[in-house]
């Protein structure tokens, strides 16, 4: 860590300053510039000193140069990490696909949308039980009763499932039905609901906060390995920028980005990302490219009549499954596998 | 409500559409442009028929004319709404400074910052028991027992008390000892705890996300409402955009905007909203000047020792106090009032 | 076009508005609502009518159905322009890639960059003469002279050129030696540079403003366009978020979104969209399989020491070759022709 | 300066990079952390030293610490910068309010506005002649002929005139006219512009470009003031975020931010900072109480008839002149001064 002074900091300031430092058990070095001195933090310093630094009178701008987050730094834990789920793995050569409509609405639409993912090759299936909604009157989800629905279609089509939770009081009922737990972009900062997640080993997938930097991504997730849950993956669902056409701009750097500064798997929502079917599939075959280790893509039977609204991002079925096929050819070339043909049998 | 077709959209499609909207008992009302045909919907539509209209295919844009939130608007209640609490007015002619430290952090400090808050003439001692914080090895507040030391300050001094509540388990517990429930910018769409404080009477102050459009706010202030409590304020707290030398950018517009739109108290912090000490003096200022009905600001007794590091952000207890002397003088230029001599007694 | 009253407008005023409409030789038709008014505008209106409806008090919204730039949108013009340069065709089946540094230096520095980029399979050599830089104190191009070294080198490898041009004063100049311009980011509404550019015949490369939405790219295009010049190309470089990360956010669904919305060629730059050398190979990729017409990539043989500091985005020659390597792989599978062996031959 | 290597940076590798810097003259001072080193730069070095140490590989980050900028910075130049003309101060005690259409349109429309401004007790007249508009078929200004019109009014009221100048070529005759000349949000990047500006000294108000950070503003102000011109004034004008109800986010921080980096006045804008007619009043107050030098404002006679469609944003003449009556209330509470009925006479 580096503390700068501001232009006109006196000598003496600047002494007050490194006893201050010192008293914290570390060791300042100060370099004095023509204009600014430069106060060089050595040791292992408490997680507060930066921000003590920041507020003292005569310090203009503190550097950090480790990163707060150790567990999920790449830094410190060089090699990928592979989540196990009942056979399928998430962040190894295999690329994953979780398909499924935006929220489970019947039985009968989240078996049909199950069938239809399995026949395509795809791993997972997606599906929302409590949904989160700008406004109040907006369809909220089914509730327990969908974790039931899909959970069975799950089962009878030997797909995992994940599903999303929304606050702390839910998260055992959800990991008793779901076998991933998603975190929403709007939640990525509930920090109580992040940290249940950290008491338990079912893994969970963390959407990046519209508005999160990587940085506070990281540390986000950092919350729930902290807490003692190694697996978790990272997703990138598109971020909110001056432009209105997409719903959201979907920032596939953060892919390499992601991979290079973490060894946490990711997975990229190009649904949400741009919020128009027609972008879905130019920016599946865009992640891909990126190097992400999976995608989460919504389809619907039925994208006309969906619930929630979010058809106008879901693919039609026929979509979907040509998409997969195209995602086959091109994974190989791009490190990765992905076989439409063979069976994934859930162990 | 409007739809308005693609390009291309054939007379045969729009039949369509227009059988799918009147199927939900409202009328639809077909203007044939020369490139594109627009549909007005006319009647009381289901809140999810936007959603479901922007997903047919055909259908290129849905204009929504009526707004999404019904009980925070001012369409519907022309009058201000003004929240009584203890015989402290805040939405009315008075002008209301809510003061104190982030966090709390010991019984003497939290009382000596009350006793200056009280001296300059403010009516609320603010101050964080838990605390959101973007990495997990931070200070996390001192829980329940800051919820204590603060009541007895508060009450001790004469002033109310503002607390921030972070999940719906702990809604109880800070409305048995906080005057004001605070939802922090990382909540503002955790829709359990908005829920949640739907269902108690204790006011509420609601921190706009810091990705939030004025929409999204006034849905999250629907959300409480519509659960049945009507003492809502809102806060503007600052925005995230690219300028990075502030710590947020206090989009001071949203004041005059959210007292147009609604009939809400509108609360300025302008020490989120900037990060930065020298400047809260002049955006607190205009802030009143854009026309706040009150302010929440940062003020510790030791900012370089503070435990969150925001002591960068406060004011120390002279600047404090001589602020509150030029709001004195300003708010009888900006139709409010404020007097720094006259003790606020509490009922 | 569409016109929405606000909440309480009279019956009076709405006549009003109607017969403003009228007088400017369209036709209004209104559709009242349970709230609000809707008054469609049909007919030819000029293009000021939406903003002096917007204007008009009693007018809450104007909702623009027709697109206001017309030869830059694919409505109009349904089938993709192909811009033919000496042999070289951008915009259609084949893959074009622009590679080179950022600022011309030395004869022998382009010299030798423009032998690597035709030997790795490239079509066009990019390089400054003339550097739009933030501070006046920076390294600044070396003018003229570049564009003189630039052409010697692409006339001698067999290379198309691009260079950028800030100012209407130097366009003829540059399109002396230059085969394509291009107009940089900071210039996407220098609206008399766009209007010069208008009156020649050469190809021009239009950045996207770094805070500029689709509408006003395609609008900016749209005066070279009207202009006369029809050989425009759109380039997506990144947009500016929030993140500080990556230099830029590389916006990719523009490229899809582009090609949907227009019929022009459409470029990505990876080096400027990411800013940092170790994503420039993956985001190329991924610009690839978004649908990009072609790439623009900096390359150096010495980037340790460029002389404007982009050397931390420019490949390293032995990178830039195994990338197009890959693109020859990747392209056929997204709809594209790239071959690495084939040398172009100019005409 | 300083420079952070990447974590696994070898010895080797960091004496390499020591002495890359020493041989630019300057002295590199090492300090080795737990987990990267820092190297400081001291000495002059030249600007472009940041950039090439960015890009060499082992360094993970560079911090400037000294500014880029040098003239615009309050650092070197404590003393606040006033700029007379004509007997008008700008910067200094003195409020300055600038009034007038966004566009000149006839010489009775702006022989009329001037009349208003100068009687309402503004000391500047503000008028487009040549206007940068979004797309190519809106109205575009009128040309030299406005900029004739306008010098007529001032004079004949006795009122500065402000006008925006778009292109290097249209210098000389802008200045041959206004007295100030406007260098518009679209061009604040606009190098030869700048470059042109600084060779003359007709005062000019720059407006930060609308997604520009502080320093990239001050940088371009640096351009004007390196070229020789010292009277350069700063506006803010309003800065694009995700808020699209208001037509710019009006970025009041930048005022208090701007006064302290730098000692050139500082001017807001509130018709272009919002957008909206009913804004404007509030964000004009808080614009003074924040410590702007001065206001430029929109007013219009006919505002639902003006030819930009700005009408939208201008005050109507009464609510202008009451205005500036309440700033003549609110001004000493703010260390300014302002008198509507202070004749002032021009010199």
């Amino acid at each position: 860590m580096i503390a700068i002074t501001s232009h006109n900091t006196t000598d003496e300031r600047i002494q007050e300053i490194v006893q201050f430092i010192e008293k914290q058990g570390v060791t300042a070095h100060v370099s004095k510039g023509e204009d600014r001195t430069v106060i060089g933090i050595i040791g292992q310093a408490d997680p507060k000193l930066a921000e003590q630094l920041r507020q003292l009178s005569g310090v203009e701008q503190v550097v950090k140069i480790s990163k707060s987050y150790k567990l999920a730094s790449r830094d410190f834990h060089p090699a990928d990490t592979v989540i196990k789920i009942k056979g399928v793995e998430i962040g190894g050569e295999q690329l994953v696909v979780m398909g499924g409509p935006c929220a489970v609405e019947t039985p009968e639409q989240i078996d049909e949308i199950a069938r239809l993912v399995k026949a395509a090759g795809g791993q997972v299936l997606r599906g929302g039980a409590f949904k989160p909604r700008t406004g109040p009157y907006s369809f909220q989800g089914v509730g327990v009763e969908g974790l039931i629905m899909m959970a069975e279609a799950g089962k009878k089509h030997g797909l995992l499932t994940i599903t999303e939770v929304m606050t702390p009081e839910y998260v055992d009922v959800c990991a008793e039905y779901a076998d991933i737990l998603q975190v929403g972009t709007r939640n990525m900062q509930n920090f109580d609901l992040l940290r249940k997640l950290g008491t338990i080993q079912t893994p969970v997938l963390l959407k990046r906060g519209f508005s999160s930097t990587y940085d506070e991504f990281l540390n986000a997730a950092e919350y729930i390995l902290a807490g003692g849950n190694p697996n978790v993956m990272l997703c990138e669902r598109g971020i909110r920028t001056f432009e209105t056409y997409t719903r959201n701009t979907l920032d596939l750097s953060a892919i390499p980005v992601l991979k290079q500064l973490s060894h946490l798997p990711v997975i990229s929502d190009p649904s949400h990302g741009t919020g128009r079917r027609e972008l879905v599939v130019p920016m599946t075959k865009a992640s891909v490219a990126a190097g992400a280790d999976g995608l989460i893509i919504e389809m619907h039977t039925d994208p006309d009549n969906s619930m929630t609204g979010d058809g106008v991002q879901s693919l039609f079925p026929d979509q979907f499954a040509k998409l997969l096929v195209d995602l086959e050819k091109l994974a190989p070339l791009l490190g990765k596998k992905f076989d439409t043909q063979k069976e994934t049998i859930l162990v």
